[in-house]
C-alpha cells in the first residue's frame, strides 16, 4: 500500500492524522496546527458538507455528507475552507426561491444528486496539480466561481480561475466576506450616476439615501461613501429600544454615517423639509433599497429630479410601488443590481475592485460589518450546524459566520 | 380717427367685419373667407380665450373671455388659431395637478388674474412687427412655447422662437397635433434602447409592447416602429363589445400593429407562452405604459432581461409597482418621460424630429388619430365650448380638436 500525502503535506514534512471511514485507519498524533487534516491512508482527505438534495426550509433538507477528497492534479487544486459566511441569498437558493440554482449532482456520492449549500467563503490551497500556475500550497484565496458551495470543509476546485488570492495581510473575516457586501456596495455608488460618473458625484458631493442601513452592504455604502465624498442618509427600522436605536445611531455616525434616519422619520409629513435642508436643497442623487414596500416608496420621493433608484433586495418581501409621476415629471430611473450577474461579466473589473477594497481593509478605511461566528469543526454535529444556518438572520443581527476550526 | 389694418389684411387689400365692443363700430359686408376677422376701428382684433382664474374642473372654472389684440409691432407678430386639440395634460393644468402651471396674469384685462388654457394648437401668422425675421403673414406655425394658452382664437406672440414654421402641405389637423403625440411617440422609441441605441434595436428587429395602444401616442407608435423596423404588442382594454374590440383591431393592424392583445389576455396565464411564442423566444425589449396598476405590472413581466419600461402617462391614477426581483434578477430599467420637459431642453433636436414627422406625414406613413372636431366661431357660446372641455375624453374616445373658423 502506497500512501500519497498531498503536496501540501509533504512539503512541509508534517505527520497527519489519517483517518478513512471505510479503510482501516490508524491516528498518528503529532499534528502542525494550521494544517492539521484528515487523510486516508490512499491520501484521500475527509471532508465534510452541507448538501441539499431538494428545495425546501434548511432544517428539512440540509443534512451534513461526508466524503473523501483525492489529492490534486492537473489542473486542479484541492482546498480547505477557513470561513464561509450564511447569507441571505444562501438561505433563498436552499428554499428553491433564487434564480441561481446550483444543479443537483452526484459528485460527492450521496445517495441522492445534491448541491453544497454556501456562496461565499475564504479558503486555503492545500495541494495543486502540476499545470496550475498562480497558486501555491498555503496561498488563500476567495471564489470567483458562482454557486461553487462554499458550506464543506475541503474541496476539489477544477481551474484555478475559479480562484482570486487573498494577500496574507488580510483578516480572515473580511476576506471571507468582501465578495458580497462590500462588492455589491461598491458597485451601488460607482455605477448609477450617469454621465459624469462617480468622478463628477464626488466633485458635487452628492448625497445617497438608503434604506436597511445597518446591513453588511448598508456599512460598506456608508464608509465607501465617506471615501469617495458622497454624504448619506442612512434608514433604519425604528421599532428598537431607544437604548438601541441610539447605539445603532452611534455605531453607523462611528463608521462616517451622515445623517441616520428612522422609518418612520422617513415617512412623515416634515421628510420634506429635512432633507431639503441636509442636503443644502439639492436633493438625494441615489436610492439604495433592499426593503420594499412603503419604506421604498417613501425613499423614492426624497430623490432630486433625475435621480435614481437601485434596488439590490427585498428584505420586506413586498413590491416596490412608485407613483407615475415620480417618473414622468420627476424623471426618476429605477434599476436594479444584482452582483451574483455583475461579476460574471466583469471579470478584470472585479480583479481591480478587489485591490481597492483590500487596501481600505489594510487601511482600517472599511471595518467588517458584526459577525457572529459559527465553529465548524470534526466534532461538529449536523443538528448545530443546520440549526446556525436556520438561525440566521434572527437575535442580535449579527451576520452567521461558519469559521473552519480542526478541533 | 386713423384706421389701422393689420399688414397681412392691408396687403391682401381685403375689406373686413369691423367691430369692437366697446367704441362705435361699423360693419363692412364684404368678406374674404380665409381672413375673415374682427378689427375695431383703431386695428385692433377682437379675440377670445378660454380662461381660468382658479383650479378646477373645466365646468366650474373655465370662462370665454373677449379681448382686443393690437396690431403687430417690433418683434411681436399676431396670429389666429386654426386648430387647437384638447389634450388630457390640458385638463390636468386646469385643475391644478399638472406640475407645468401657466402663470395667472391680467395681460388679457381679466377682472382677476387669469390663465389661457391650452397647449398645443397650429396658427397662421396674420400681422408681424417690423423686427421679425422669419414669418409672414399666411404663414402657418405650431407653438413652441409650453403653457402658451391655445385655446383662444388669436393670440400675440412676443418672439418668433415660441414659434416652428409648417410647410402649407400639411393637413391642419395633423399640425395641430403634431407636438405632443407624434413627438413623444417618437422619443418613447428612440431615447430608451441604451447602448447602440435605435439603430442597434432596429437591426435586433427589438419588440415593443404597449399599453393604452389606441391612444394618439400609441397610434404613433404603431406607424413609427413599422417605419423602424421594430415590432410592436399592444394592449387594448377588453371591456368593449366583440364588434367594437375586432374593429379596433383591425384598425390598429391596419396602422402596423403585429399583435393586439386585451388586458386580460396580458393578464392571463397563458401570456408568457404567448410572448415567446410572438417574439421567437427573445422576449420584450422596451415596454411603454401610459396606464398605471396592474396593466403595468403585467406588462413589466413580459419584458426581456434587461429590459426597459418608460411610464409617459397615469391614465388608471393608480402607482407602478414591480417585484423587486424583476430589478434584481431581470436588471429591469423604470424610466420616465416628459415631452414638455424634453422638448425645453433639446431644441435643435426638435426641429429635426419635426421635419422627420412632417416628410411622414407627406408620405401618408403617419395617419392622425381619430379626432373630432368642435367647430370654434365668432357665434360660438362659452357653454358649448367648455361643455367640449369636459367631455373631452368621453364617448368615442376620439381626441376633441377646436377649429377655429369665422362662422
Amino acid at each position: 500500500m502506497t500512501m500519497v500525502i498531498s503536496n501540501c503535506f509533504a512539503k512541509r514534512g508534517a505527520s497527519h492524522l489519517w483517518q478513512c471511514s471505510r479503510a482501516p485507519h490508524r491516528r498518528i498524533p503529532a499534528i502542525l496546527p494550521a494544517h492539521r487534516t484528515y487523510v486516508t491512508v490512499f491520501g484521500y482527505t475527509q471532508a465534510k458538507a452541507l448538501v441539499y438534495s431538494a428545495y425546501g426550509q434548511p432544517k428539512d433538507v440540509l443534512s451534513l455528507h461526508r466524503y473523501s477528497v483525492s489529492p490534486a492534479y492537473g489542473r486542479t487544486l484541492n482546498v480547505k475552507l477557513l470561513a464561509s459566511p450564511i447569507n441571505p441569498a444562501d438561505i433563498n437558493q436552499i428554499e428553491g426561491v433564487y434564480p441561481s440554482k446550483p444543479p443537483f449532482t452526484q459528485l460527492l456520492g450521496t445517495s441522492t444528486p445534491s448541491a453544497v449549500a454556501g456562496n461565499e467563503g475564504l479558503c486555503e490551497v492545500i495541494s495543486v496539480g502540476q499545470e496550475v500556475l498562480n497558486f501555491k500550497p498555503g496561498d488563500r484565496a476567495i471564489f470567483l466561481a458562482p454557486g461553487f458551495g462554499t458550506w464543506r470543509t475541503h474541496a476539489v476546485v477544477l481551474d484555478e480561475q475559479s480562484l482570486r488570492g487573498v494577500p496574507s495581510d488580510i483578516p480572515i473575516l473580511s476576506a471571507a466576506t468582501v465578495s458580497v457586501n462590500p462588492c455589491t456596495g461598491y458597485r451601488l455608488l460607482t455605477d448609477f450616476w450617469g454621465e459624469g460618473g462617480l468622478q463628477q458625484a464626488a466633485i458635487n458631493g452628492e448625497w445617497v439615501i438608503q434604506n436597511g442601513a445597518n446591513s453588511g452592504v448598508g456599512r460598506a455604502v456608508i464608509q465607501m461613501a465617506k471615501i469617495w465624498n458622497l454624504k448619506t442618509i442612512n434608514v433604519v427600522r425604528g421599532n428598537r429600544s431607544p437604548t438601541e436605536l441610539s447605539n445603532l445611531r452611534n455605531d453607523l455616525r462611528d463608521l462616517g454615517a451622515n445623517e441616520v434616519i428612522t422609518d418612520e422619520e422617513l415617512s412623515s409629513e416634515e421628510i420634506k423639509g429635512k432633507i431639503a435642508y441636509l442636503t443644502g436643497g439639492r436633493g438625494v442623487g441615489l436610492g439604495l433599497n433592499c426593503v420594499g414596500g412603503r419604506a421604498t416608496t417613501d425613499m423614492a420621493r426624497t430623490l432630486r429630479h433625475s435621480g435614481t433608484m437601485v434596488t439590490y433586495g427585498a428584505m420586506a418581501r413586498q413590491p416596490i410601488t412608485i407613483p407615475a409621476s415620480l417618473f414622468i415629471f420627476k424623471n426618476l430611473s429605477l434599476r436594479g443590481f444584482w452582483i451574483s450577474k455583475w461579476a460574471g461579466e466583469k471579470v478584470e473589473e472585479r480583479g481591480k475592485m478587489l485591490d481597492e477594497i483590500f487596501e481600505w481593509i489594510r487601511k482600517g478605511w472599511l471595518k467588517d460589518a458584526p459577525m457572529e461566528e459559527v465553529k465548524w469543526t470534526e466534532e461538529s454535529k449536523e443538528e448545530e450546524l443546520v440549526e446556525a444556518v436556520s438561525k440566521a438572520g434572527q437575535g442580535t443581527g449579527a451576520k452567521k459566520i461558519f469559521v473552519f476550526q480542526e478541533n
